[in-house]
């Protein structure tokens, strides 16, 4: 068994070199990372220009790319051997509901999909996460259950996990991402010769997030697992459609 | 009705221009795109940067951000008046299967769900391509029937249309995503200094390409019109999984 | 007699367009800019990563490298025609004392060097300038000077220009660089996420800024032309730092 | 006595580490270096975007900027308490003739001239050097020499030193830059996908590399000090410049 890691936070955040500690007895474990922070970056894919890669002390390989060139490089050629799986993570802040569309986190779990084979991504809900050993120990949790349980090939799932000591995780359960309200209005600044900058305001306050949802299973204290599409496509509207074009 | 267009091309990209003189006798029209070439930037969004936005002579705004920054700014407070609807386009490119996880045109239409109403992303099946009338000509067409019979507030639109003179067209058919096979391989090679640099490869050829996919649909010369989900959450597989972590 | 136009404001800028107008009556005109604003790049070179140049409608051709990269590849290869002379700006704001470090405008010159031909940096002592003709009047008359009573092979000239009506131009001085004083402080902020930020500060004031400078000579109406190091070696402390070394 | 370092290979660098630990027992050390390599940023300065300062570990801090914004932000306000000195390296590569130009190991310690303290920039003449403690050495005794002989407050010494054993190193010398030739042609590629891409060509061979140049120094086996110019005015040319405007 080996499982490629790779993060949106970069090579060196704690939650990934956690992950690769915690998953180093199950696995053979290979990390490709970006080389700084890329949260945000949703699936973009480099074209236009080349990566590098480098091979860090502790083994990790460093890439000047986004979490989707990591993962795509790891897997298309850049390792010698094709991984088995993909864990993205530990993620310093939650990646629930709308944020999933944005997150760099998942979206390195997302490119795994060309494996055929399952995809992780894992959160800490907390940006300033106090206890990512319990999200540690929920990453072996659950890929010890796709050890004994195999899934669907093509399953990818986005999890989410309270920052709470282990003792204090009420469980674990599958979820549907919630919805958020718009985000908050664009911030309109000026730089310091006088000149308009806007800043991405922040998300909005969840509104859909009634039981059933990831919102709601985290603030519970569950872990929260989302089964993710990785097909787009609209199913329930393609025969609606199809009479509206003619 | 006032609709905000925008693209991953660039705010100078022919596809884009033609699009608004297209659309312009339908509804008023906000450009706000990128400053440069953003393809395949997917949904990213910045966050740790100021954006800027300028505008030029012939009204456009461009923002030195991503397809999503800029639909972002445009309906959370940079324009005066929020949009009704969000064109993204005319890609200068296909969008087709896999292509749209990574594809900023697709990315700007998505961003605009937060208007709760209809957004379409069109891309011309070709990169250079000869027919962008036809393209505009299926944009108005699309836009006339929104106005006419008005859809899903939610709906998102994904089309991709053939490089062929408008006469050569078939029709519009509703489709499915279809799929590519795994991209190809990295393409190492070295720079100048002979240290080793990685190239992302091309996409994978396809692979479910039969009768009801998008690549069906434009190989024998029809528009494509895919309905999108903006929910990814797998739901078939909710049950599944709650056995499964129990 | 061919001469290559650049700049650090970008191949879109005002300045940079009417200097193009301006010197084709004289010479031949090739255009070599930054695809976007890079002020303050000084001699930065693009190594790293390759370079991409576009040839637009106007035939100015843009780079999406720094204004030293734009002039490295039309000097070494990107123009068919080695050009004779660089002229860089117009700038849209003043290169005065310190500022020559940093400047974009200074550096895009300074790369002409390896012609062995004079190089004229041009700058309007305005951000905002209202009278780029005055300036576009300047540098047809160095042109012809230098046509009619070629200076040293290896000149650099640092032009600065009043933004005042040609008619209130009292004349050309040949200046030195002044001063100015230590820049203001680093200006602390927050992101709209609370996290700290920092802005360079303005540059410091004038500090040395009296009769026989750059300063002083824009400041009484005159266009202030600089003569510029290329051999950075402080000639006059070889002996002193022998004998330290001792 | 408070000595900032940074460098232009960023905070990782082997360089950087050994210097910094080799003049931890001389003064008190500060490290402020670029959170990435910016080889050949020379004096670019970051305006228009804001920039952030994370401390590691170490003690070091890094910036997500180039090594001049590392030095202004250091000494106009990000460190409690003003250095008193500059110190710029160890480089990974030589800095010698029209390199210095181009330099971010050079700029860096240019920027500490604002102290009107020595600045000391030093480069290994190897890219992959195999002697970082020669140049660990070189800095202590060019340190401990400004120590107990003080020089001209403003004066900026660039230092190369041999990749050899300290014992092989012959002694020091004051020199003067040397010059290369023009740089090789820039080198026109494809990039996967068939686009003409161009990497900036090697430096020029040496041709001004005789006696007394920092060249020639380092090939002899010699430490290279150059003094170098803070103030760009050509002096000699400034009376031959005033009547030729006339």
């Amino acid at each position: 068994m080996h499982i490629l890691l790779s993060n949106d936070d970069g090579y060196l955040a704690q939650g990934l070199i956690a992950l690769a500690e915690g998953l180093q007895s199950f696995a053979e474990i290979s990390v490709v990372a970006p080389d700084r922070n890329r949260s945000a970056a949703s699936n973009s894919l480099t074209l236009e220009m080349p990566l590098r890669a480098q091979q860090m002390a502790n083994g990790f390989i460093k890439v000047d790319g986004t979490p989707t060139d990591c993962v795509h490089l790891a897997i298309t050629g850049l390792l010698d051997k094709e991984p088995d799986m993909v864990f993205a993570g530990i993620n310093h802040g939650a990646n629930l509901g709308d944020d999933v569309l944005y997150s760099g986190t998942v979206a390195a779990a997302t490119e795994g999909r060309f494996l055929g084979l399952p995809a992780v991504a894992i959160s800490m809900v907390s940006s300033d996460p106090q206890n990512l050993d319990t999200a540690v120990k929920v990453a072996g949790e659950i890929l010890q259950r796709l050890l004994d349980k195999p899934l669907a090939k093509d399953i990818l799932l986005n999890v989410n996990v309270p920052d709470l000591p282990w003792a204090e995780i009420k469980g674990f359960q599958s979820t549907r991402l919630g919805q958020r309200h718009k985000a908050e209005p664009v911030i309109q600044a000026k730089d310091p010769r006088g000149r308009i900058i806007y800043w991405v305001g922040p998300p909005g306050a969840e509104q859909d997030a009634g039981p059933g949802t990831d919102f709601y299973a985290v603030s519970q204290g569950y872990v929260s697992v989302t089964p993710l599409q990785l097909d787009l496509t609209r199913y329930d509207a393609l025969d609606l459609l199809k009479e509206w074009l003619q």
